[in-house]
């Protein structure tokens, strides 16, 4: 017998809420910010054939669709709060629900997220997550705070998620795949990152579209340039074999999906991001330099070791032009 | 040439925020509560073929994506103030996201809503918006605060929007179909009604399921039952001319889509309530009341004119039981 929405929510999607007043169950949830905060306010929808094949692993997809919202609220240096998930199923699959779920909670759970509310409705497979956080008033992580002069720096090792997308394609070695799917299928987003760098760094953005991209878009909203060298974007070991290849060199630079920060700070800062990258265990790389900006110039330039620019014909990905 | 998703969100769904720190354009967006106050959170997916048809009017689909949103905001007593949009789309279409554009912001602008982030991908079409409203500390008006004795209030007029659905079926005049579908593809939230019954009305919820479906919720929270004069529930002048058929009374009772307000208030508050619906030039008519729970009985029972119970067959909408 079908599950009706009403078993379907309470069996998977109800759990105690730890910081609202009201969770799953009324019209709406109601939560209490805490004062002298202000609260940031991020969506994700994620679509099957487009975002994740058809038969993707329900447990990565559920903690995949909470990740890539956390990214964002990581980037804006807040802590994640309360989530709201719809959902639209071809068919109400018990199964699959159990396995979406326990991805989802146990995110959740690691960062203390409540899910307060929620929509399930039958149609082609769509998965739709909002995250509201908290951040101390005035203390946002933007990306149009960035100036000239300014370090720009990533968290992690960059270009995994986009190689293994073509890694059959290209005939990669076995061995080498699961490392690398594992940063496209189970991203971790940075959420302590986030937080630490609150008054330390002046900008931030997640890497969802691609490095380039991505540091472009501070560029853009905080009218500065960026110089980064090749030779110092941090890679995984298994990417770092396949550097001679110019699709791996293109996953460096301009792949998506690695949900890492990047970020720039004032030379004064290096010290405590130094002291921060110690203390969360997680490798935080100088990767180059904010600059003026020069009109007709491109936002991003990349230098080659012999300081030469290097073109990038892909300059990240556009959900709508391919 | 087809639009990207960064023109596409300029085009279309980048406004002047009138009260969010940060619109638009950033990871996310930042936005500052009021203190004293509590947030409300809700979210609603509509996916074509289950909610709307394909080919349906993009300018009326904007309206109600949002307007079903706003009405679950309107059941909590809060007042709407941000919201997303998350936009699955076959193809970036320019004249269709213009429309839907339109539609929705319209309805924002006149509820003051801050349209403050989004997503946009392809995909088979489908529109995820989520609301956060405002609502002062304590006094939101919830399902589970129905009490004995209360009075049974619903607004405006039931089972337009479910008659709409079936026109054809029952071959309706075509002069009554239009303000049956207006109900259906345009639906008013109660913002401002759920305001005023702060205070007032000691529960409420939104009619979307249906008004026995719906009141139930209200009496599963509350721990009580209700009893409703049939004869005594609101209908159109349009829908009382088919009251004689079967499809007409089963709208009435258990038709989803009105987006009306079904509440509870004590009976002292009759005076109150008139003045309400003078002051909104909004009908708000008293059918029926609560009553203890008895074991067994079921929450919601229907009397007809001789005070007899009427077996209602369909009790609501389930979206994966039918």
């Amino acid at each position: 017998m079908p599950l009706t929405e009403f078993e379907l929510i309470r069996r998977f999607f109800t759990y105690p809420a730890r910081h609202a007043v009201l969770g799953v169950g009324d019209d709406a949830a109601i939560v209490r910010a805490r004062s002298g905060f202000e609260l940031v306010i991020t969506t994700d929808m994620l679509v099957a054939g487009r975002h994740f094949h058809q038969g993707a692993d329900p447990e990565q997809l559920g903690h995949k669709a909470l990740a890539v919202n956390l990214s964002d609220i990581a980037a804006m240096g807040a802590t994640p709060r309360w989530a709201t998930l719809a959902l639209a199923l071809p068919r109400a699959d018990a199964r699959w629900l159990a396995a979406f779920s326990r991805g989802f909670m146990r995110l959740a759970r690691r960062y203390g997220v409540d899910l307060v509310g929620g929509d399930t409705t039958r149609g082609p497979l769509n998965i739709c997550v909002q995250v509201v956080g908290e951040v101390p008033r005035g203390r946002a992580l933007r990306r149009d705070g960035a100036r000239a002069g300014d370090d720009v720096w990533v968290s992690g090792t960059l270009g995994d998620a986009a190689l293994a997308l073509v890694a059959g394609r290209l005939g990669l070695a076995s061995r080498n795949r699961p490392p690398l799917r594992l940063k496209l299928d189970a991203p971790a987003p940075r959420v302590g990152l986030g937080v630490a760098l609150r008054g330390i760094a002046r900008s931030a953005i997640d890497v969802s579209d691609g490095l380039t991209a991505d540091l472009g878009h501070i560029c853009e909203r905080s009218n500065v340039a960026a110089v980064v060298d090749f030779a110092r974007i941090p890679a995984s070991a298994t990417l770092k074999q396949y550097l001679h290849r110019p699709a791996a060199r293109l996953a460096l630079l301009a792949g998506g999906d690695d949900y890492e920060l990047v970020f720039s700070a004032g030379r004064a800062r290096r010290e405590a991001i130094a002291r921060i990258s110690r203390r969360l265990r997680l490798r935080l790389t100088r990767i180059g330099r904010m600059t003026r900006r020069r009109r007709g110039a491109p936002p991003v330039t990349v230098l080659d070791a012999t300081g030469r620019p290097i073109t990038v014909a892909h300059g990240g990905y556009e959900h709508f032009s391919t």
